[in-house]
């Protein structure tokens, strides 16, 4: 049996299950493990005491070793930045290499579709958690409804990865930084698409943590989630054309969107200047620096007075467990403010010794069957191990890890820049993701 | 005496007066001013049977006609939207051609100066109404107040293009586009940085039109102001660092600001995203998409409950005047929010035969002199003659127009890429507006 290399890229907070996965896989299968990241020291802890993984310092700003990396992999699995996922394309066309992200097909991505096709590569994309086993399990569970005869009118998904129970119970956002923060602290900015009883709707950011919709999972009690960036797009990819509604959300638990909202509205998750006086700056500066000037209200009064809330409120609650209002130096020399609030907040909200995440992915279809109107839930829960071992890293890795053993083993065929909606990636993927524990719960009615 | 050729760029609404200013003096002082348009008959029915006069074909995308036109000028004024004067400059500097615009430096202008200035050539920015005789107005008056020992503590400045009582009297905007529409919809985007009693404040598009400043100006009576751009970038400019407040704006009628806010809080000003089925959208249909679905209220109810507003209230008031409930088709093909937001706006906020603008600009100083609290305001008012020679055209053309003549006849020397903040800029310019009916008057205290 011939020796296949694959290449991971980025050792971060995601990694830990993707790399597991493969690597006890690894004798079995006769792969090589490379995982590269910009520090070589976590890429080695990733691999260490495992004979067919290897450790290699891995940066895209230097081409060549970029290339030399790529060269000798079979498959590359990358778990990097998004925006850097149109160069690792390009590179893996260049050296003719399968490619496989969690990320969303930028169209950076999308424009590389014909010639990924011509060269007979894989460009599998958004084959994580959300993106990723939400594309897989809608796409079986539509599949098999239109096969039964069923006429979808509505379908919507909402996932979020919130923290279990007896994690930080006295944390009034029930949230933690279990992805990248810089993504968390950014989310939603652009503008939510969906359609919804037939008519095309936008949500610009402004509006976006007000106008949240209530998700009720069964067994699990009572979220709320809001729209994530584009639905219309999988009107086509999903084969929905003519459903009268379809929305695709991010779900938190009840009171976090309109604390976040505070946060929104003030101009703390605005990336697109660097602040002033960054370096002297405390938590309560930076609050007061997006308030009206007022010779003797507090800043607190301020806030409250700005957006009536409520002093005791949910909003200020959240605000003052984050210590948004001390006299605590930020700690940076310079920033934007979202930098300032990723700061600010991953001084709570980072991940401590046995936290463990939870993840909460929730489908509902309707349809007519028949003439009958139906409707089914579908819904996944996943918690994590402990601050490392997180539910995150799983439900995002392993997705790509048996992707890329169907990858190495030939077992899909189809090139070019594609997503996970299709039969020979659904059902391979949620069969094995169910041995290892992971699957939805469905309910009709 | 030499014949000098000025190169004019821009035939559009701001042009006029700037124009006839320099056909008018163009004998006396042997001009030839060429007037460059995309569309050649706007451009020669500006210069129509003046003999010094000459109209061209001008398009910024034929790079050789373009520097073919400059070549053949002297002093190169430009009125292109401002995007285009990046490019423009780099040709007057491979021209070795003065360049003079009313816009903001852009980074791309900034990073020209060197090169400007090692070429002696002067690329003046800023040149026109605001910017322009706002900084050259409030420049005088901070020299004068420094030279007689004053200590500037507040620098406040509101400038609005608004419209004369007698024009469009049932309008309640009180407003009417006499300036780039786009412009116009899209004003505010980014975020208004300016300092006050110490502290730097920011304020994010999301909030810019309901943090609103009251200003009354003697006289005139009660407008509002929003803060416009970066106002800090000024404190080096105009010498005023140490100074505890210093903010610039834009001023509008009372009740303007409160229906916008309806109007970007909504998402209509959005010009980031292409909308979907612009060709058959009612005005109605567009507001809806930007509105939760709900089976039983009303467009109108939905507004009236998300922005907590009266049915009779001024919001809804200015958004019932301008049509946005109607069934109309809106008339466009396709679209962005933004780019449909204009074309409704523009039915009924296009300058029609007889309407006159109306421009008020107001500086207000605080400054200690002696151990003495003292306040200086200083304002301008300025009435269009009609719909094509409004007051707008004048008060941006004619400082760009003395401007030229300043370089033309040599009289400022100081090359690089520069705004009018320097005595040898806002003296004879001043003057000359005063001697055309354009001047401020004061009030101390």
């Amino acid at each position: 049996m011939e020796l296949k290399n694959i290449l991971v890229l980025g050792a971060g907070r995601s990694s830990s299950a993707l790399i597991k996965y493969l690597l006890s896989q690894a004798q079995q299968h006769h792969w090589m493990v490379t995982v590269g990241d910009l520090d070589e020291r976590v890429a080695a802890e990733r691999v260490k005491g495992i004979p067919e993984g290897k450790a290699i310092h891995f940066n895209m700003e230097s081409e060549e070793a970029s290339r030399n990396a790529v060269k000798q992999a079979d498959v590359v699995v990358s778990l990097l930045p998004a925006h850097f996922h149109g160069s690792v394309a390009r590179i893996c066309l260049a050296e003719k290499k399968h490619l496989l992200t969690a990320s969303y097909v930028s169209d950076e991505m999308k424009s590389l579709d014909t010639a990924a096709k011509s060269a007979g590569l894989i460009f599998l994309n958004e084959c994580g958690l959300d993106p990723g086993i939400d594309h897989m399990s809608a796409m079986q569970m539509i599949d098999k409804i239109k096969k039964q005869g069923g006429i979808l009118t509505s379908f919507e998904s909402f996932t979020g990865g919130l923290i279990a129970p007896e994690t930080d119970p006295g944390n009034p956002w029930r949230y933690k930084f279990t992805w990248n923060p810089r993504n968390v602290v950014m989310a939603g900015q652009g503008t939510a698409k969906y359609l919804q009883e037939g008519t095309y709707k936008y949500i610009p950011y402004q509006q976006l943590f007000t106008r949240t919709t209530p998700v009720s999972v069964p067994g699990l009690g009572a979220y709320e989630g809001y729209a994530n960036r584009d639905s219309l797009k999988y009107l086509t990819t999903y084969g929905l054309q003519g459903i009268k509604t379809i929305v695709r959300g991010t779900l938190r638990n009840r009171g976090f969107c309109s604390a976040w909202n505070v946060l929104v509205q003030l101009g703390c998750c605005d990336d697109s200047y660097q602040m002033e006086a960054v370096a002297s700056m405390t938590h309560r500066n930076f609050i007061n620096s997006f308030l009206d000037y007022h010779p003797t209200k507090t800043v607190e009064e301020k806030v409250i007075d700005q957006f009536t809330i409520s002093k005791q409120g949910p909003e200020m609650q959240c605000l003052l467990w984050s210590g948004f209002f001390t006299e605590e130096k930020v700690g940076l020399e310079h920033g934007s403010p979202a930098q300032v609030t990723e700061h600010i907040l991953n001084k709570k909200w980072k991940l401590t010794l046995g936290d463990k995440d939870f993840i909460v992915m929730w489908h509902r279809f309707k349809y007519q069957l028949h003439g009958e109107q139906k409707e089914l839930q579908a819904w996944l829960t996943a918690t994590g191990e402990d601050e490392v071992n997180t539910a995150m890293a799983k439900t995002v890795g392993l997705p790509l890890g048996i992707a890329a053993k169907l990858v190495m083993q030939k077992k899909v065929r189809t090139a070019g820049v594609i997503i996970p909606v299709t039969k020979e990636w659904y059902d391979p993927i949620l069969a094995e993701l169910n041995q290892l524990g992971i699957s939805l719960r469905e309910k009709e009615g």
